[in-house]
């Protein structure tokens, strides 16, 4: 006996071919069998008829508390959105935090997103509450160094925090060291987050060459550009998850190729801050490996990444409409995103993680010939049904893991 | 005893301040009251708590019927695009058209849009579409020359269009005169339109300088650029609605600025069309009246006109994140939109046309310490009920004028 069977419904693998009116078995957390027909029997079977059955979305890049911050900060330039934000972060408490960190998650579980990468302050919280709610998360305490305590103490609790967390829930939680950026750690700072990532076997996150500024300030700090400097210290590599990526020359991309860098690709936040447009298409054409990210609601306004899919869609067709298309970006939100959390998802097939998502077509905006562009034009508001780790925590649009009501009343901007 | 009274809602004007649980009173499809407290009573009354209220969307630029395309010609360089898109308009017959219709009211009933321009073929389908389902329209009979018939048949029957439906149902449609641009139909032809338009006091619905190839093709057939050309025969003032504009100089912003003409931007369509960028921003700074179209689904995927002010938010932040901003998004797909059409609608005041929406904010997307940054965030899912000519289309997500199941079915393209 299974504990759980989806069937009837239109299967997008993201790993082949699909499958109408398919089966999908799930147990223990797992795939099992998918394919037209089985004799399994399970614990609880969904009906999917009328949904396209999919790979939960993968998050690559944000910093889920800044649910606090939507539409807060909106309209400066960025040195003037960086110096407000970084004025009310200070004030955060660890209640706040967490109630963000609700909040960000009820936003994901009800568009579908099943995984996401973190990168914020008072993260023990926003672990408990991944750890309460079921999602999966890659986790990283943020390091700006000369803020708070000294570096080598934010160091000694970032192993703390690893220690704790790294494979927690049956490893639905894992965790990254997430120092801030190149600007905003030294040299040596970053040379001993080299170290304990790779004696830890863990990923790191960073921010790589979110400005202009950020290029020029590393040419002359250190006479040579981000991604050379980056390199010289060997913080490239396929366990590097750098977020922008966006002042690339043609010669860093190569590098970025060669050295199988994981990039995140954060359209919406990109375009909010005026900072730049990512050069995803030559990235992809030198087959680098490019997920996608909401990056923090205080840039982009959302963690929804069917937003995020539709706006690196058409912000890359703005230069050359075959540049990008839909099954591109759903690809960089689902196969991408998987590898580069390093986390077995992102297709459906058998022995993946149960992360899948039911997504109700009959609704006027889905109806189309081609189904994959149609499912990129808007938000997540099809997404029926969310099941992480073969745990359903969203079904027929009532989540199940969290008081929706409570969730916003708690955060400190009420909306109405 | 009025017909309809909402209460209890947070009321966006869009006409000088908000109105927290406030009251709206409607009778014979206009608002007569807006303010805190009535003695009035309603055959019906809405409870708007928690919901935002506000003026519906307009939708100033589509092509209804392409609902039909969407997804079917995407990732094609323009000039492959259209080829594609012509060849399989040329078959459409009019119950297609028909069906096509009844999709996009479909979808800007659910979205919040209550009014839109549209120009197309078989436009008698959709008149008697937009007649059946309470929706406002002004509607233009597409003319290119050269197709179909000759130019003064083509002439004779938009004038018989225009006769038949210009006004009808208490001026809930109007209609305009469509010629489909000044690279597709001769001097001749333009001037003979302009002179029946201003006989019948009817608009103009045109496009202007979508592509860049048009300035040139302009500049080699009569010596001077595009919007000049249009005002040397007298086609520029507050009477015209330019849709797209994107390949002006500062010279021709003057000039419209100075003529009062409409323009209608359509961001989704031109990034996924690879076009080019409008100069919305300047356009503003000139006080030019700038609406917001979705353009058809053909290229922008969507009708929605929550998806188009988000891509308007961030195709200008880009550039400069303080060019644009959510209230100046929100002002061009209500306030403007209502100019461009020439109707008493996109605020809500006493005497305007009772063309309302309820946006329901307690969702976690909507969660903000301001709202209007927040509600520009994704599609238009948060629409609750839709009110036109203080019709009740949808209430409480349910629509009410179609049969929701029978439309998406009807359409020739089945999703599943
Ligand atoms: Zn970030
Ligand atoms: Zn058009």
């Amino acid at each position: 006996m299974a504990d759980l069977i989806i069937r009837g419904g239109r299967i997008l693998t993201m790993n082949g071919t699909g499958i109408d009116e398919g089966v999908i078995v799930v147990d223990s957390g797992l795939i099992t069998f998918i394919g037209k027909n089985t004799d399994e029997r399970a614990d609880k079977v969904i009906d999917a008829k009328g949904c396209a059955v999919m790979p939960g979305l993968i998050n690559a890049h944000t910093h889920l508390p800044m649910t606090l911050f939507r539409g807060f900060a909106d309209d400066l330039s960025y040195g003037d959105w960086i110096k407000k934000i970084q004025a009310a972060e200070i004030k955060l408490t660890p209640a706040d935090v967490r109630s963000g960190a609700y909040l960000g998650i009820l936003e994901m579980i009800r568009s579908g997103t099943t995984a996401f990468a973190d990168m914020y302050v008072h993260m023990d919280e926003v672990a408990s509450v991944v750890k309460e709610t079921g999602m999966r998360a890659a986790l990283g305490y943020g390091m700006i160094e000369g803020i708070n305590e000294d570096s080598d103490s934010k160091l000694k609790s970032r192993v703390d925090f690893a220690r704790k967390w790294s494979g927690a829930e049956d490893g639905r939680i894992t965790t990254m060291y997430a120092p801030h950026s190149a600007a905003s750690c030294s040299k040596e700072f970053l040379v001993k987050v080299r170290e304990l990532a790779a004696g830890n076997n863990s990923r790191i996150h960073i921010h790589v060459l979110e400005t202009e500024d950020e290029l020029h300030l590393m040419k002359k700090r250190y006479g040579m550009c981000y991604v050379n400097f980056l390199n010289s210290i060997d913080l490239l590599g396929p366990d590097i998850l750098a977020a922008h990526c966006i002042w690339l020359s043609d010669d860093d991309i190569d590098i970025l190729s060669t050295k199988k860098v994981n990039v995140v690709h954060c359209p919406t936040s990109n375009m909010a801050l005026g900072v730049g447009i990512s050069p995803v298409p030559r990235m992809l054409e030198k087959g680098i490996n490019v997920a996608l990210g909401t990056d923090g609601a205080a840039s982009s306004g959302s963690l929804d990444m069917w937003n995020e899919m539709r706006m690196a869609l058409y912000l890359h067709k703005l230069k050359d409409p075959r540049s990008m298309t839909a099954s591109t970006v759903l690809g960089m939100a689902t196969v991408s995103g998987a590898r580069a959390l390093n986390i077995n998802a992102g297709v459906l097939k058998p022995g993946c993680f149960a992360d899948i998502i039911l997504v109700e077509l009959k609704k006027p905006q889905f109806t189309s010939p081609n189904i994959i562009p149609a499912l990129i034009r808007g938000c997540g508001c099809g997404v029926k049904t969310t099941i992480v780790n073969g745990k359903v925590l969203m079904e027929d649009y009532r989540v199940e893991v969290l008081d929706e009501d409570k969730v916003i009343e708690d955060t400190r901007h009420q909306t109405l």
